[in-house]
């Protein structure tokens, strides 16, 4: 076997660094905390913001904003889940960048939120890339995607302060091993904490919203 | 609910269409049939090709260039189904380019070929954009990703020529509907066949082998 690596050079990204900078400190002045919710398309984001925002929306103001490389049916889910929500288009692109992100933040309109979601288009390559100012990034790997996806996507893994484990009520029917996960998981990002969910029966979500909670500061 | 469409400028794809024009010219040249197989992470690209592998073998000298952003274990799964295979790493890119996929013919040695796959980067965006000068567009939907996907990744189900729904196994678990998915791929992609398959028992296997055969021309 063959085995050649193309080592491509990194992009610049300081133009993304100083907006995403700009970003923070906007959303710090203003006390809201933001997420960015990363993940492979299907994955379960939407779902498991309406799970979140159904716990949290007592403590919280929350705002989400959905973006998608089309479409337009998931800010709508969110609003009824509770949250003021607006739907973004990416005309095509594969991820949001900070810049794209600043511009959704005014339509969304900040004032009166302390909560704030972007659910990043459906990627496990390009969002990883590209910081957008979050204080916190979350991630969602879903069982059917397999466990070896740190092996093959290790930015995402990387980067992302935690990892959450969707359609965990589907784990009778694939192989998937949650041992082997943590472990290549724990290489990647030692700190990384795993939360198991089911967005679809809601089961482990109590222990993710008070995660979401803490680190929310509240 | 507000709503925000972000309309971006489609990137200079020139270059990239000259380099695809020579791929398509050099591999019809030598009687080589290439297919661009796309698809998610985790939908099952790599298992759907040993498949394709062990029922094509006898009829076709395969090539397989396995391009992931990390990670070097599908290269050997190929290779131990029977076909001549190399491993692509993209640097962290989402999508394998024209140029990169023709030093990765180079690399793989198209001589003796006549059926030469590229297992893609797993990203429904992103390879869309991206003519590797294939003679054929294959693309993977796995049941557990959801029937939503042509409404959310238009361009993937608009580019592709034919759409393999993979973990048919799972319909069980899934809230999956097969007809409202075939309806919103023919509102985008009138004549792209369907094949249900699930990689993991073989089911559907045969019809979609016959295709591949057909589209090759022997």
């Amino acid at each position: 076997m063959n085995y050649e690596v193309f080592e491509t050079k990194e992009r610049i990204l300081a133009d993304n660094e100083r907006a995403a900078r700009e970003i923070s400190e906007m959303l710090r002045e203003k006390g809201a905390f933001f997420i960015n919710l990363m993940a492979s398309p299907g994955a379960g984001k939407t779902t498991t913001l309406e799970r979140l925002i159904e716990l949290l929306k007592d403590k919280f103001r929350i705002g989400v904003m959905e973006a998608d490389a089309d479409g337009e049916t998931d800010a709508a889910r969110v609003e009824a889940a509770g949250a003021r929500a607006i739907q973004l288009h990416t005309g095509g692109l594969c991820h949001m960048d900070a810049d794209m992100t600043k511009r959704g933040l005014e339509r969304l309109g900040t004032d009166g939120l302390d909560l704030i979601f972007l659910e990043n288009v459906g990627n496990l390559v390009c969002p990883a890339e590209f910081d957008t100012g979050a204080d916190l990034k979350l991630m969602i790997l879903s069982v059917p995607e397999g466990d070896d996806k740190p092996l093959k996507y290790p930015l995402m893994f990387t980067v992302s302060d935690a990892l959450i484990v969707n359609k965990l009520d589907t784990l009778p029917v694939f192989d998937f091993d949650m041992e082997a996960l943590c472990e290549r998981v724990s290489k990647l990002n030692p700190d990384m904490p795993v939360f198991p969910v089911s967005a679809k029966t809601g089961e482990g979500f109590e222990a993710l919203a008070a995660y979401v909670e803490r680190r929310a500061g509240k």
